[in-house]
């Protein structure tokens, strides 16, 4: 692409580092901006800018907050002795969003990824075991995305954890609500019919 | 979505209000650009910034530029009584890349929309009619997309310069080079059937 404007041009760049977005995608996103009045751009960059450096992390499940301890973890009627292990905040706020959940969290901030480089030091599992190691947590619920990555966080952890004989669970896996059985994978399907549920829960909820 | 923290909320409220980008979307790149050093987020802004307050329009064609008089315009080598009448940036930029046009161009900067209340006098086609009537301009080539819009624009303009007798033209329309007849739309098919041109001129491309 040949630009008219290296400020055009600078801008496109930038814009394009986002994840998800093209170069072509980044020109129409800036062009957009540019027919917008400049208090647009400026609202954006100011939201951004304040984002990125006044943003604070809760020092208990070390999700996003804008204080030192989150909402979730300050509020008395949330048990803090379940805990549940999630990757980033749009876990935390899938799982918020079902009003199912009455524990705490704890945000690990990525999974063990050696391709990406991120090692079992770059989250937040030292502050985890810390946790478990001082007695407050009675049970811990895994709920990483289920791939090569979220198993080997899990299996790390769970290591980590074995010898302070606290309970350790992972949500369940298995044909999601609506869905028809014969479009189902194998693997799911294999283990919804292993780990099967006594018929009188399935009617509590 | 309920957000764990109001510094949050607001970027991601502002990047949602990007063409195309939803609330999901936006709040993945937020979270993208936490993930990076600060510099990274720094860089964004100060681009779009510079961007948004720094650009000019080139006093001739009205593209973007960071000069009075962009590149095109100010090339000797370009005939400027020939003059390619576009939308905006991106259509100077992907008849650039034909290598094709030796010609100028007059960006309007958006079609007559009623619609999205756009009208004609928010177009640069004043100045357009200041070109042709100081004797500037030979021929001008209609090159908008071929939309409601786009025709009522081009038929507008068509009207303003009726009595300076200039010769106008517009891009060919037909089937793209490489498809295949059975899968064009009629209408396409149907002009390139009546505008069809002699055998010989296409073997020159």
């Amino acid at each position: 692409m040949e630009f008219s404007s290296k400020l055009l041009e600078q801008a496109v760049y930038e814009m394009s580092q986002l994840p998800g977005i093209g170069k072509r995608t980044a020109l129409r996103l800036v062009l957009h901006l540019l027919r917008q009045s400049e208090s647009h751009t400026e609202h954006l960059t100011q939201a951004l800018t304040k984002l990125r450096t006044e943003i604070k992390f809760c020092k208990n499940c070390h999700n996003i907050s804008d204080v030192e301890l989150c909402e979730i973890c300050s509020n008395p009627n949330r048990d803090a002795s379940l805990v549940c292990v999630v990757e980033d905040v749009r876990d935390v706020m899938a799982i918020e969003n079902t009003s199912q959940y009455r524990g705490q969290y704890h945000v690990l901030g990525g999974k063990i990824s050696p391709l990406d480089g991120i090692g079992p030091q770059d989250l937040t599992i030292h502050s985890l075991v810390e946790k478990v190691k001082a007695g407050e947590i009675e049970e811990i619920i895994f709920a990483l995305s289920s791939t090569m990555e979220g198993d080997t966080t899990n299996f790390y952890i769970y290591r980590q954890l074995e010898q302070y004989k606290i309970k350790t669970s992972t949500i369940a896996r298995g044909i999601a609500v609506g869905d028809e059985l014969e479009y189902a994978d194998e693997v799911t399907l294999g283990r919804s019919i292993l780990n099967r549920i006594p018929f009188e829960n399935s009617l509590k909820n």
